[in-house]
This record gives C-alpha cells, sequence and structure tokens, in this order.
C-alpha cells in the first residue's frame, strides 16, 4: 500500500477499507508515516468525511494500537459513561460510586480538563493524595476491592489517539465527528468494557453548540460501540448553563459530596441519577433506566454510595477526611461576591465565558504545562428563568489571583442576559438514542 | 496571524487576504511553519478551493520568495512560453531561435522530465557540451548576445516553489489548477518578461486529460498574468499523439534541427509556427499572430532560425558540429522495428503509454536520481486518421537496454487504436484565450 494513493482516495471522495486504514494509523504511529502525510489525510477526511464502517475501522486500529484491558477475571458487566465536557460536569464522580454501589463494574479512565471545560481527573486530584496516575495492576486491584476505579490515560491505552489528537490539534482537523468518535471510542473500548452510558452535550458550554451536530456525534458514536458489540445509551443534554452551581477543581468534588449526602435538588441531581440509572440498566442490575434511577436515589438516600466513594478515595489514596469534612479545606486568598446590577428572569447564559472565566481564577489551564490551583473557581447560583433582583448575589468567585478579580467580574456581568419576561427552563434531558 | 487560525478559515470555505497567504508560504519557506500545517492547509485548498485573487497572491508570494530578474539593460520586449508537458513536445527549441531570429527577447528557463513526457533541460543536455545550469550573469550576458538563453531554475528562483512542489508530491495536493498555475507563474514572473505565450496540452499524453480542465488551467493561469500586468495568449492544443514523430532527448533536437532547416510538415511545424507567432505578435513584432507565423516561416526557410540556433548552441557550449551534421551522433546499440499486424485506420494512441515507453528504454527518469540515456527513444510514424497496412513500419526503437525491447514493443502495439472506418483528425489547435 501507497500512503500517497490512500490520501488521494480519501481526496476523491471514495471510501477506503478496514486494511487501507490500518495500515495508515499503525504506520503513522510506527513513525513510517511523516506528520506531513498523516495531516494531509487528516484533513481530507475532515472534508470529505469518513462514513460509519471507516468510523469503525479508524478505532478499531487506534484500540488496537495499544493494550486492550481484560477485566474477565472480575465478575458482573463493566459499565462506563463518557462525556463530550462541559461547565460544571462533575457526574463522573457522582455516577461512579452510585453505580458500583449498585453492584455495576465501574472501570473508568478519564481526562484532563483544555480550554474552558473540566477535567475528571483534575478535580479527583483536588482530593490531597489522590492518585489517577495508576499502573495496571492496582487499576485491577481497586476495581475488585471496591467495583469501581477512577484513573488516568496510561501510555499503553490507545497511543495513535494521542499522536493523531496531537497533530489534529495544530493542523484544524479537531471538530470532526468521525475523528472525535474513533479518539473517544478507542480510550474507552481499551478499558474493557461491557456497555458505554454517553453523555452528549449541546449549547453555549458544550464542544457541539448546536442540537444537530450532538445528535449526529451521539449517533457516530453510538453505531461504532455498537459495532464492537457493546452495549450503548446515548443521552443528548443541555449544556447552555453550569451543571450544578459549583465549577473549579476542588468545588466541584464539593458538590460531588453534597449531591452524594444526598442534597440534589437541581439539574446536576436530575442529570447525574438518570446517568447511573442508565448504567445500572445496561449493568444488569434493573429492568429499565427508570428502574435504575430509582435503585440510584436508594443508593443515596442510604448512604452506601456516599460510602462507596469514600472507598474509591480511601483505596487511591485520598484524604477521607476532608470528605467527611470538606469544610477543612483550604481557603481562597479572595472571595468576592458578584451582585445583580438590575432585576430580571435570566433568559440565558454565555455558558463558554463561565467556563473560561473560572479558568481565569486558576481551575483550568490554557496550555498541558499550566499549573492548576485546585481551589480556585466560581460558585454560579441562578438557573435560566429564574428570577433575579438587583443587588441579588449571582456568584461569587474563589481565587489566589488578585489580579484577575476585576476582568473575571465583567466576564460573568456579561455572561448573563436578562429579560423582562419569564424565559423557559431548557430541557435538560434533550433526546436519548440506543441501538 | 495563527497558522491553525488560517487553516481553519481555508477549511471552512473562506477567502484568505493576501497578507494570510503571505504568511503562511513566507513562514513555511523560512522553516517556521512545519510541513504537517502546511499540507494541511494545502489539502484544505485543493479540496476547497482558492479564488483568482487568492491564486495571484499564492502567485505573488512565491514569486517574492526569490529573486525577479530585472532584464531592463536589455532593449525589447521579452516573451517566453509555457507548456504544461506532452509526448514529443519538443517546441521549446524550435520556437525560442525562430522568436529570437525576429527580434523578440526569449528568456527561457525550463525544468526537468518527470514521469512520462520529457524536460526541455533533459533535450539540451543531450547536445554535448550544452550548459543549463548557467548563473545570472552568463544567462544575462547570453540572452543579451544573441536574444535568447536556454537555462534551468536557479536556486534563486522561486525557492517557496521547490519545497511547495516537493510537499504537493508527497502529500496527493499537486492536481489543483490554483497551486499549479501559481507554480508555474511564480518561476515565469522571475525571468523578467513582459509577455506569455501558454501552451495548455489535453489528451491521453497530457497531464490536463480533459478539455475542460484543460480550459479551466488556461483561464486560470491568463487572469494570474493579467494579474501581475504581463501580456499573454493561451492555446489549448491536442496531446492525444505524439507531437512531431520523435520521442527521447537527442531524437528530439535533431527534429528540431529538421524543423529548423525547413522540413516542417505535420503537428509539429504547425504548433511550432503558431506558437513563434503569437510569441513574435506579442513582442511587438508583428500586427497580428497570423503575421507572426508568417514571420516565422520566413525566419525558417531564409536560414535564420537554424543560424540563431547554433549561436545560442555556442555560447550555451554546445558541440555546434553535431547540429550541422546529426547523423555524427553516437547511435543506441539496438534499433529495432515494429510492424503493424493488421491494416486499419489509426483511431486513437495511448499517448500517456508511448511516453512511458520512451522511459522505459533510457529516455526519461522514474526518480530525480535516475540517469538518463540521451540516445534512447522512440520514432513514432502514424498519426490518427491515417491508414495503415500491415507489415508496415508504425515505429522504431532505440536503446541499450536489450531487456526492455520485448515489454516495449508489446507497449506500444497496445497504444495503437485501430479502426475500420476512417476516423476523424483531432484539432490541433482547440482553442486559444487571452485577455
Amino acid at each position: 500500500m501507497n500512503t500517497v494513493d490512500l490520501i488521494r482516495k480519501k481526496r476523491e471522495h471514495n471510501t477506503l477499507s478496514e486494511q487501507e486504514i490500518n495500515f495508515l494509523v499503525t504506520d503513522y504511529t510506527k513513525g513510517k508515516i511523516p506528520d506531513y502525510q498523516f495531516s494531509a489525510f487528516l484533513m481530507a477526511g475532515y472534508l470529505n468525511g469518513f462514513n460509519a464502517k471507516e468510523t469503525a475501522s479508524l478505532t478499531k486500529s487506534m484500540l488496537y494500537s495499544g493494550r486492550v484491558i481484560n477485566l474477565d477475571m472480575i465478575k458482573g458487566k463493566k459499565i462506563d459513561k463518557h462525556s463530550t465536557g462541559g461547565v460544571g460536569d462533575k457526574t463522573s464522580l457522582i455516577l461512579a460510586p452510585i453505580a458500583a454501589a449498585a453492584g455495576v463494574i465501574v472501570p473508568m479512565i478519564s481526562g484532563r480538563g483544555l480550554g474552558h471545560t473540566g477535567g475528571t481527573l483534575d478535580k479527583l486530584e483536588a482530593i490531597p493524595g489522590f492518585t489517577t496516575n495508576i499502573g495496571l495492576p492496582k487499576y485491577i486491584s481497586v476495581l475488585q476491592k471496591c467495583g469501581a476505579v477512577l484513573a488516568g490515560q496510561t501510555k499503553e491505552i490507545a497511543p495513535a489517539d494521542k499522536l493523531i489528537y496531537s497533530l489534529r490539534d495544530v493542523t484544524a482537523t479537531v471538530e470532526s465527528i468521525p475523528l472525535i468518535t474513533a479518539s473517544i471510542m478507542s480510550k474507552k473500548l481499551a478499558e474493557g468494557i461491557d456497555g458505554l452510558v454517553l453523555d452528549v452535550k449541546t449549547g453555549s458550554g458544550a464542544f457541539m453548540k448546536k442540537y444537530d451536530d450532538a445528535l449526529a456525534l451521539a449517533d457516530s458514536l453510538t453505531r461504532t460501540a455498537k459495532a464492537f458489540k457493546k452495549k450503548v445509551i446515548a443521552f443528548i443534554t443541555d449544556m447552555n448553563q453550569p451543571l450544578g452551581n459549583y465549577i473549579g477543581n476542588w468545588l466541584e468534588v464539593y458538590e460531588s459530596i453534597k449531591i452524594l449526602q444526598g442534597d440534589t435538588p437541581g439539574n446536576l441531581g436530575d442529570l447525574s441519577f438518570h446517568l447511573s440509572g442508565a448504567m445500572i440498566f445496561l449493568g444488569g442490575k434493573s429492568s429499565s433506566i427508570q428502574e435504575g434511577v430509582e435503585i440510584s436515589k436508594q443508593m443515596v438516600s442510604s448512604g452506601k454510595a456516599f460510602d462507596k466513594f469514600l472507598e474509591i478515595v480511601k483505596l487511591q489514596g485520598g484524604n477521607t477526611e476532608l470528605i467527611k469534612h470538606p469544610d477543612k479545606y483550604t481557603k481562597s486568598k479572595i472571595r468576592e461576591t458578584i451582585f445583580a446590577e438590575s432585576s430580571g428572569y435570566l433568559e440565558s447564559t454565555d455558558n463558554f465565558q463561565i467556563g473560561m472565566a473560572s479558568l481565569e481564577l486558576g481551575a483550568g489551564r490554557m496550555t498541558m504545562a499550566d499549573k492548576i490551583d485546585p481551589k480556585a473557581g466560581i460558585i454560579f447560583y441562578p438557573k435560566i428563568g429564574d428570577k433575579i433582583k438587583k443587588g441579588e448575589i449571582i456568584a461569587e468567585i474563589l481565587t489566589d489571583k488578585k489580579e484577575k478579580v476585576d476582568k473575571v467580574k465583567i466576564q460573568l456581568k456579561r455572561a448573563i442576559n436578562l429579560s423582562n419576561k419569564k424565559t423557559p427552563v431548557p430541557k435538560l434531558i434533550k433526546s436519548s438514542m440506543s441501538l
């Protein structure tokens, strides 16, 4: 096979065979195909597309570029969740203990935050002592002991994805549904799962701003999971405002603790129960998603979910005292309150800007080399449709960076749009699909 | 300016400004933009296109990546010709002396053959002693002395083109009309010309097989020349059969000598006079192309064109004795005749295969490192529409490579399609355009 011929084939809108895609991905990963040829291939694929079969082939060759974990020694269905990311999305921290408490095995490999969205690993590492960088033996032993593990991607998992993602990032080929699908699914399938719940976000704080794009991504992910004979349920959910009220790494651990302790009003609790309900259903521990939701609520009200969280934190080296007494956590030097400058109904938020504001305060990184301040972030109170009175507290900002405060205050005030009329509340779960 | 943003802009079908294109080309040439980003940009441009203004911007930045020769010290209009290449296309060797004999200044920088087509430099270097690799002072002095110079591209001329062409070659981004236009025009404009005659070939032996593609390329080249305020005439000409009867480097010098000495039947003579007529017209030495054609014929019949060719050869170090007595040239070890196996009218030729057969015999190179045998090649007798009798000589092959003879014989026999009915003769000059 000849690389130039294969690039030309995709350039001319033809379909590549599994062998052809495997040749490209494997030889690129081995360094036999140079970056400049692979980037031309990526751009041709970006513009001309890949069909479902090609997407599965891309996923397969990226998956088998590394190790596929075998979890057969652990009894029970292994179910994970993947979210496409958003502002205040800490559901992984809530779902994993709920589903594990209900008897589902949850092998979860997560990523770090980049840009306006947070990452599960950064949130977990806000817990002093918590280690996400664990080798395979420890990964398996934690999973065996408590039925859930929350770890980072090792070098052995889908190395092709890491290489290809880095190249996409610098060649304007990121926002391609087939390439996003292969990137997500190659990592998730390497975990050794039986089924996957997908949370594809749409709205101002999501990567897929438009509902139709989110739908197309959900469809592509679902088909690809099915091509690998995995059970799958995808939800398309709202990201037009933060999930919950807390944005920032420790702040999100804190809010997760509150949910796990039964303080579950609002969109975060609703979504968490829905997703864990789907995991419990896929894991064979309920006969429907709705029954799974009920079981999830029982796991919280009985205290089993919170205990499971403590168990996971302990097994991964984290300080459980701070989980039990989160108010003992180190405080930010600055805690500044933002008041509403006028009255009205909250019509919409610029959720991307809220995420970026949190990053400015130290909660995120612009480049992978940046260091995160785990304490920093935003508590954002109102939800779309709420009535706000002039002078009411709308947000609090927590940071050690004095120089950022004024900028972030302006940024947050601009991220709020008020209306004179009562505005509709966006539907949290817009649709779901399963194959 | 940010490279990823500019790639994305082209990816999203937007138009890039002159400054943006100049940033990309200039920084790529300086090595500040890596190959993998430029190749993604090339593929985005290949698939989404560049408009006329962008094509002119690409040309401009590639042109000014190197030296633009100033020929103001030489009086008279400087006119060159560019052909997109074909099988047996040796018109440059004929036109330059004719136009120079008529008083036009012809600064001609040519390329080497690659693939199935020959290159002017390889043909000239078949003349013992002839040097095409001359520096700028010699280039100007030859032009001053005899009104024409036939040289190769120096490192100073459009270095961006050389880099970009190499990258296009390995990333399946060659066959793009805007990119081809910028590549051709950046080199031609660097010669210091006032006007340009373009010979855009179409048919089985051309790069543009389809007439519409040739028309689009001619249009793009013409518009770009006009954007630089150059006079331009483009012809779209037939390449469904070899031009003349001789294919191979010395064989083409030999046929050029015959034409310059007045033996001018067939498509080669017709096309040569037409192109030189256009050059004479653009050079202000005639009031119409037709008058330029008449002057061209006079230059040949008076012997002035042949004398001019001898003068050029002498000034560039070539052996003029062999030009005067071409039969003294070293002979190939093998000269084998191919006979027609049946009777009929020649309906079509696979001209690409005729070019490839000549290359097999040693007349061309598969890679730039291959060495050429200047003696090798094919004499191909019939023209489309001719009546052929079984047993008649259709071709002769000349080579030192005994092992290639059988393969080439089969190749040439397959490249001929006979018909029982008299078939139409393809029109030599299909159309012309000027702005």
